[in-house]
């Protein structure tokens, strides 16, 4: 009697032959398939500006932060090339290598994405400060070139910040019209850095499938997204420019939060209260004291009593440019689900019990964090009134270089310099 | 200086008039949009059977099970008749309950799917061993009435089952095409059981946008699903029948296994060791030693050698009607990702680090899991070239009640003969 043994070791070799003919049947039937499939969408990887920032969200994240293990310079840029290399392949809905027909090896590509098509797949890489500096050791001499705006950040009122949530060296920020997508490019860069860098923590999200030209809605049953800028404006708003060390120049700085909300405690609050919270109406989207969700907020608007119609710590003040010395974010975050936690409350009435482990995923880029999210956030963090509902439990900044042209790989510019 | 206070002690009621204006905006804009949009894809509720069973998968599932409780049998009947009457909403792509007008309530609903649709939301549900008898006290005068089949699942070879991921006794299984609409409707639920019922454990999942006719991959990067039975085969398969106690005939049984698969070793295995191991091509879905997806499986095949092309201990063997007396089930389960946890291992190498926690979400209905799943899987579970690269950890078997008609609650007939 013949059994498949225990993996790698007694790994038989029989039925190679046969099985090399399956591998070009299903080469032979994608490209049937192509033929009467529309043409998956593929977002361009290459480019002045990596994608992902300001390409339209996909209805799926997955989010990567890995340590970088090597100490060796030259292990950490073939690293990059590698990962650049795969990245190109990945968005245009190819294996991250090409399969071969060699089946005694481990697969180039663990397989689950064929015939998917790229589902508008951007790989978005960032550098963390321990790329630059960890421990004050120069890890890859690059600590000269540590941009000012990477900064650390600092501890904001309220964060409940985990380790293991937090950081890392290197950043992939996958996102796609479909999670396996997602995930399956993670998990081949994850592969193709083993020995040179390893995960850290991840985080997956998603979107709604919200018609066209509508606002999404984030878990707490508002429209998430109105005054996000567009167009020129969130050019503007996030692409580093002359300020910038010159390897980041047409880069920009990603802001990654993970904000538990305590659904169960907003689903008891009165709908009018929740609004007063945001500053806006729940299922319209207008801001109070206005009519349409596009309104301007009527920030200096008052009541018969002379009370602000949005209150001095509603979330849409604080968050509005107006308070925040025209300090401007791009928006990017997702909702994100991990099911359910126990959670103890040490105070009355002492709640005890399982409660959603989920919420939002925030994703942010700017020009510069520092008069960016760290300006928004510092007042917010201390005023507004959407705290007593949201906790920050994982915190990174890495800085994104700018886009590659075919041939180069990611950040290539900065061990240039380097 | 206006502010919002803490929730609901403190909440003012300023601005209900304009509130209210806003909800009444909200639902203009909603009827506008159904002119111009394609209308929601909405499965029936209502039905000789549940929907969700033999419902074409939707790509994204959010299960839960509940512990109930109340001691009460008429708050048990109280909660699913809410239930029933919120899912006939949801699955219409409504709102668990009409908003109403009253902002200075907490909301009927959540509102996050507002202008979503029904995504083709089902909602299915379940009754665990524990909803009959638990720790020998029949809770709620329905002992007598406990389906013979609806065991206590024995442990099976290589369990390593969590308690908190374990049981239950409700279940609700949500599939939609939406993350944010599945989700959605459990939480609506969830709010309805406050005080009767409560979260045990959820699990979301999803699956590959995939073409139309083609069989799913799963995170091995194998096409799952290609024998699960179709049509009239299905129905024969899931459907209780006489044998049953009356209430559940038209019913069926659910079984939940969380499969956690070592995805780090599974891809640094040999392809040709994988194939061996399901006893499929990878790239084809072929059995091994046929040529097509489709092709029934050459068990007693041999090579040149005499041995076996499907091995003894191959994955798709020991499945096989052949191999069980004849058992079948119908599988409709999803990939699962809960991001990386750490995992020690306790032998050489002495391996430690963050693995996926991901895998299979396996879901699979029958007749009667004791010449179904059961039968199946205890000789799987030993025998399983698969098991080495999976791990279960979570397991529940509920009997889900026939489909309700309109005027009824879900399970009613149970209710009605105790």
């Amino acid at each position: 009697m013949t059994t498949v043994g225990r993996a790698c070791p007694f790994a038989s070799r029989r039925g190679l032959l046969a099985a090399t003919a399956g591998l070009a049947g299903a080469i032979v039937s994608r490209s049937t398939r192509a033929d009467i499939a529309p043409a998956p969408e593929q977002i361009p990887f290459h480019g002045a500006h990596q994608a992902g920032i300001l390409t339209p969200q996909q209805s799926h994240v997955y989010f990567a932060a890995f340590d970088v293990t090597t100490p060796h310079r030259d292990a950490l840029i073939a690293l990059l090339r590698g990962w650049t290399e795969a990245a190109e392949r990945l968005t245009t809905g190819k294996t991250a290598a090409p399969l071969g027909a060699d089946l005694s090896q481990p697969g180039a590509d663990s397989g689950e994405v064929l015939g998917l098509g790229a589902a508008r797949l951007t790989l978005t890489f960032g550098f963390g400060p321990g790329m630059f500096e960890r421990n004050g050791a120069d890890r890859f001499g690059l600590a000269a070139f540590r941009p000012a705006a990477l900064v650390d950040l600092p501890r904001f009122n309220g964060d409940q910040l985990v380790p293991e949530r937090s950081g890392g060296d290197l950043a992939v920020q996958a996102c796609a019209d479909d999670p396996q997508v997602a995930f399956h490019a993670v998990r081949q860069l994850a592969r193709l850095a083993y020995g040179t860098a390893q995960l850290r923590w991840v985080q997956a999200g998603f979107l709604p499938r919200t018609p066209a030209g509508e606002t999404p809605r984030n878990l707490m049953g508002f429209k998430d997204g109105t005054n996000n800028p567009a167009g020129d404006d969130a050019a503007a708003t996030v692409w580093a420019g002359a300020e910038a060390p010159s390897w980041l120049q047409g880069g920009s700085y990603l802001v990654a939060r993970r904000i538990r909300i305590a659904l169960e405690h907003w689903d008891r609050t009165e709908v009018d209260f929740q609004e007063q919270t945001m500053g806006r109406r729940k299922y319209s989207g207008a801001p109070l004291g206005a009519n349409h969700e596009f309104d301007p907020l009527p920030l200096s608007g008052t009541d018969a009593d002379g009370n602000p119609v949005i209150a001095e710590n509603a979330h849409v003040r604080l968050g509005a440019a107006a308070s925040t010395d025209g300090a401007r974010i791009l928006r990017r975050g997702y909702a994100y689900d991990d099911g359910v936690s126990i959670t103890a409350e040490r105070w009355p009435p002492w709640r005890q019990g399982l409660e959603y482990d989920a919420g939002l995923f925030f994703l942010a880029y700017q020009r510069d964090p520092r008069t960016g999210f760290i300006r928004i956030f510092e007042t917010m963090a201390k005023l507004d009134a959407l705290n007593q509902f949201t906790t920050h439990t994982g915190s990174a900044l890495f800085a994104c270089p700018r886009g590659v042209k075919a041939g180069e790989f990611i950040g290539e510019a900065l061990f240039a310099t380097g």
